[in-house]
């Protein structure tokens, strides 16, 4: 067994605080990763907290990953040993299903194997995530980093990234399309950079008028105050495809009513309770309500390549573990701008 | 003006009764229709008894019509005298914005003129429906009935038919597709033959295991019981498409899991209250949730060619007007198999 040091916690009541752990032994289809950054998702936080009831302790979270190759096993050909690699919400998948085939290890009809809080395939137990020094991962689940891509600014795209570049990519947003992005968070503001640079009419709607400089520099050709009837009234029918990323109760029949004939709202934020939606928002202009869930691993690696390619990565904060609670709560108020990530080789890891 | 009688209300809490009114005189490029059949659709009581708080009085309803051709204007080139037509939920639209250009009059940006409760361009005043002895309409919202349909169960293919095919086809039903049809009223026993007739493996979900010999008749190949959820837990993941009929209030999330990757459940019925939709049931799978309206012009007609080569008519029960109100009551208790249809010479109209 491959022994390493973490953050996590053992109960849903614990603070995240650090942890010595096993990873299994590097088998010949594995990578092992020595962990340089670590973005901070909304969804280390219901994990280790429990809100989604099934967590598994200890818990050690983190799912937007980069690093530097340590060793590869001797089935690995794609990696070598020092380049910089990457690892998102997923490291395994049943890879037969039809999904797996078509390369969307998101939607495994098995279902997938979080980063954290999955199944161990091998030495059993939940897997663990990278609020940690090292990671074992399948290489089909190891991203390559491109060059020259700010390796700290790139951990958030493993998930805020993709999950916001797949429906922006499914439903085809591009030239000649308006587009509306909801809310501007960690989610919201990768979401108006890649509508941008795949060059949509790129709208933010917001609550907050405060955030309207902000989101213009971010990539948004107009900000929609979502409170003001008067500015909502002057879209109605006009977009192509809106992506929601609240994970907030929210009220969204005010946004489909904002698409055109045929348009989608595609949530990709959560809400715990049920969504209200008038049967009437998508009768009349035959709109579409949908969802979307990350991404699959090839179109995490075409998403890199673009966001090199556009000079993208995401807006961060660096912290070390050691104020991880801190972060949290500002995370819980809105308070970053708009990823925290987490310095790994600067947070001095020890059990 | 054309002088007409028919039937209708003149306030919420009057009872449907006779009633002379007049219709503009004809135009160069106006249809007029002698009415021999008018189907009653739910849409009909919901106008005549304001409950969507719309209604303009007197309100004679009926958009499920068809008849022979009495007289043709000047510019009327398609129809001649005597041959059989049909009119169903439009009169009229702007014909320049780009649905009307696309033959998606249903989805005119200006709003199209409902049959009845619409707004007569010519004379003013609302729209008069097919409880009537003559309609006056422009040649453009005028169908052929096909040779050799029965006129009488025809008339339902103007509303429920075409409701139920312009989904089925855009969204593609056909071989090796899994289609299922919520609901077995007007619509959904239309929704059965024609997803059938297209091929697809069609299954009906209903509360009633009563239904289920008709439903295999009507052109089911499997029928599920809703209510029982070991039999909705064989069949999760599994659907392409889901056609929902329901205009009652009902729970939409069990049937937004049958459907599989990529899936569509689209709602045809418009229940008032909104509906309750779990983000988590469309983010899993990438599946929609949409709306779709009636059906174009040039749809409509390709409905009824395609009924009329697989043989499809809607299964009807003949009444006279003068039995309106006890067919209200029936209808709202279902019991009705599976369409009232008026027949006006029988009903001897007089003023």
């Amino acid at each position: 067994m491959l022994e390493c040091v973490g953050y996590g916690a053992t109960a849903a009541s614990a603070p995240v605080a650090p942890i010595s752990f096993n990873r299994r032994d590097p088998g010949p289809d594995d990578v092992v990763i020595k962990i340089a950054y670590c973005g901070v998702c909304h969804s280390d936080l219901h994990q280790v907290r429990n809100e989604w009831r099934n967590t598994v302790y200890p818990c050690i979270p983190g799912h937007e990953i980069v690093g530097h190759i340590e060793s590869v096993g001797s089935n690995v050909t794609r990696f070598t040993v020092g380049e910089t690699a990457g690892v998102g919400c997923m490291v395994g998948a049943c890879r037969t299903c039809s999904a797996c085939r078509e390369g969307l290890e998101n939607y495994c009809e098995v279902g997938f194997t979080g980063t954290y809080n999955g199944v161990e395939p091998v030495i059993g137990g939940p897997t663990f995530g990278g609020y940690s020094d090292r990671i074992v991962v399948d290489q089909h689940f190891v991203l390559t980093i491109p060059a020259g891509m700010v390796l700290a600014a790139a951990a958030p795209l493993l998930c805020a990234g993709i999950t916001t570049y797949s429906p922006l990519r499914h439903w085809k947003a591009g030239p000649g399309k308006k587009v509306g992005i909801v809310g501007l968070g960690g989610l919201g503001h990768m979401g108006l950079k890649i509508a941008h640079a795949m060059g949509a009419y790129t709208v933010l709607f917001t609550t907050s008028a405060g955030k309207t400089e902000d989101a213009r520099r971010l990539g948004a050709d107009e900000v929609i105050i979502s409170k003001d009837a008067e500015q909502m009234g002057r879209h109605t029918d006009s977009f192509d495809f809106i992506l929601d990323t609240v994970a907030a109760d929210h009220a969204i029949d005010p946004y489909l009513n904002m698409l055109k004939r045929d348009g989608t709202l595609t949530q990709v934020g959560a809400p715990e309770n049920p969504l209200s939606v008038s049967a009437f928002s998508v009768i009349w202009r035959r709109r579409n309500f949908a969802g979307s869930l990350i991404g699959g691993i090839p179109e995490t690696q075409e998403m890199l390549d673009f966001c090199a390619e556009h000079g993208l990565t995401a807006d961060i904060e660096l912290i070390t573990i050691d104020t991880i609670e801190a972060a949290y709560a500002r995370m819980l108020k809105s308070e970053v701008k708009y990823r925290f990530v987490i310095d790994l080789e600067a947070s001095k890891l020890k059990s």
